[in-house]
């Protein structure tokens, strides 16, 4: 592979997320009808770290192919996610998203799935601006990816009215929900950049286990991340009695002291007795391990890509920042 | 052309629906997870005209192109209707399509937001599977056409809130919001014939104009539709205050008698005094002689294409019977 040559050090998350967001900033919507392309723009210029983007951009930049010529793909796959965000936000009936109010909360719900509507179909014309060479292939993997997403909400929204999931099921669903998504945006990039559909594969696979291992890190820190860092209130999951790995885990091991932990009445008891229970059964370094695992298994995954040092010291300290991230 | 030849006299409107109906019964459907494909059959199984894949079959077949290779697009561009049509049903609360519980009734909101997503994705999926040939110019008339749709419901939804619409600006939204989606079905036929972008473009208008009689259609017939026919409530609109073709130019000539015939309370008195105003403003003839000049000028559009005489008229009597048609 001659990526071997590149020098690549002048590139990293922050470069990369700085560029996505001017990108983002540079889209031009129509001024008519009022209340369609606002929310959009809202809901692009809320934040986040890009990390869809960013995969999508150093996958390619590291198989020889310039960043910038996955410009309307990084585009896409951003705009498609926030998609996401929006029409979940909905369903969820949440009420801040980014410490902004959402977008059905600011303005209404028809806007909301409007806009959303708007968002999916421009995200697939971003996708699909790309060579006839590689549209096919582009194109699959994202409308298989977004159904996959899709099935994970489902699965997402099954679970709240099931009392037998499991956590194997539980990972199953945040692979569709969360996973695929990161996947599908290093092998976006990989196909940009004419790899072999093997060399694809391996960036698809990284990018899922670093999906799992980043949503597990959410999981583990809504629980015991430290509150002047997470930026949100500890312990929501347990208030909403909602079902993590952790919860599902600490149900399967123990049934009992789980009904007496979860059912008790007053927030930061419950908070405190569900998380000194978790501890107890050993699940919060189970779930670290489980963590590190996917981590690993990420970097792994790379090792046969034939990347140069610098490339290879980029991905992998984007996925060992799923295990050390506190926020 | 070479499509003089053919003998086309075997196809029918009801001909092209049932091989249609034909198709969407034999999509296979991923039977996990609960909720998410449901909801998508149920629509899919809720009848209809299927005019927008019709078209699309007919130009296809009309020059030369055998109906059966733009399966998967005549599959996509049913499926996107129905999708529209599904969340349109969220947006504007309503409980019956097609004599049936709406999906967020049958089932519940956020069901019906996610499986409507699933829908557009895949009839992005079905639209994209042809040759590569063609396939930019299929997929961005799609997304074009799409983004045009949410703005034209868009324009619907602000104009309840709106006192000042005009009836040209109606005529603007009913073009977003229905004709062009039967111009590029239409065009997507003959995308897939390999027509020259001229005669793409005669079969786009044949569409956009025959769209925007049918649409008039419906709302000339829900004031002076026969009941019997109609097959619902007349003078659904006159009751909703619903903003249409007639009301809007009522408004415009004699403002001081349609604030007092739509300001009455009782229901049969409203809809009989607001008739009878649209009738002595010569409002029904109006609408009738747009409707038929939009009729005429659909199929003069044809005109220059070289169809067969049997083609043509074929063409012709789709455009006719939005004249004729009394449901």
């Amino acid at each position: 592979m001659d990526c071997h040559n590149q020098v690549y050090s002048m590139f990293s998350t922050e470069f990369f997320s700085s560029e996505i967001n001017r990108w983002l900033s540079e889209i031009e919507y129509p001024s008519k009808p009022e209340g369609l392309y606002e929310p959009i723009a809202y809901m692009l210029s809320g934040g986040g770290k890009r990390l869809r983007p960013t995969l999508m951009c150093a996958v390619s930049e590291s198989l020889g192919h310039s960043f910038d010529f996955v410009r309307q793909q990084a585009i896409a796959i951003e705009m498609f996610h926030n998609f996401t965000l929006l029409h979940d936000d909905v369903m969820d009936n949440a009420d801040i998203r980014h410490g902004k109010p959402t977008v059905h909360r600011k303005w209404n719900i028809p806007t909301a799935i409007l806009s959303g509507d708007t968002m999916l179909t421009m995200a697939s014309g971003f996708m699909s601006d790309c060579g006839s060479d590689i549209r096919e292939d582009v194109v699959d993997i994202f409308n298989k990816t977004a159904i996959e997403i899709y099935e994970g909400q489902q699965y997402d929204m099954n679970f709240e009215s099931r009392q037998d999931v499991t956590a194997d099921e539980y990972l199953d669903m945040i692979r569709l929900k969360t996973a695929v998504l990161l996947g599908c945006s290093c092998k976006i990039g990989a196909i940009a950049a004419k790899a072999s559909p093997m060399i694809q594969d391996l960036f698809y696979q990284y990018g899922v286990k670093l999906g799992m291992a980043f949503q597990l890190r959410d999981d583990y820190l809504d629980t015991f991340g430290d509150p002047e860092l997470f930026g949100k209130q500890i312990g929501g999951d347990i208030l909403n009695d909602k079902k993590t790995f952790l919860s599902l885990q600490a149900w399967e091991k123990n049934f009992n002291a789980m009904l007496g932990a979860t059912s008790l009445s007053e927030s930061s008891e419950k908070i405190m007795k569900v998380r000194d229970l978790y501890v107890a059964l050993g699940l919060d370094k189970m779930c670290l391990d489980l963590i590190s695992d996917y981590t690993k298994d990420a970097i792994r995954q790379l090792q046969s890509v034939g990347l140069s040092a610098s490339d290879m010291e980029f991905f992998e300290n984007v996925a060992l920042s799923a295990v050390k991230r506190k926020s």
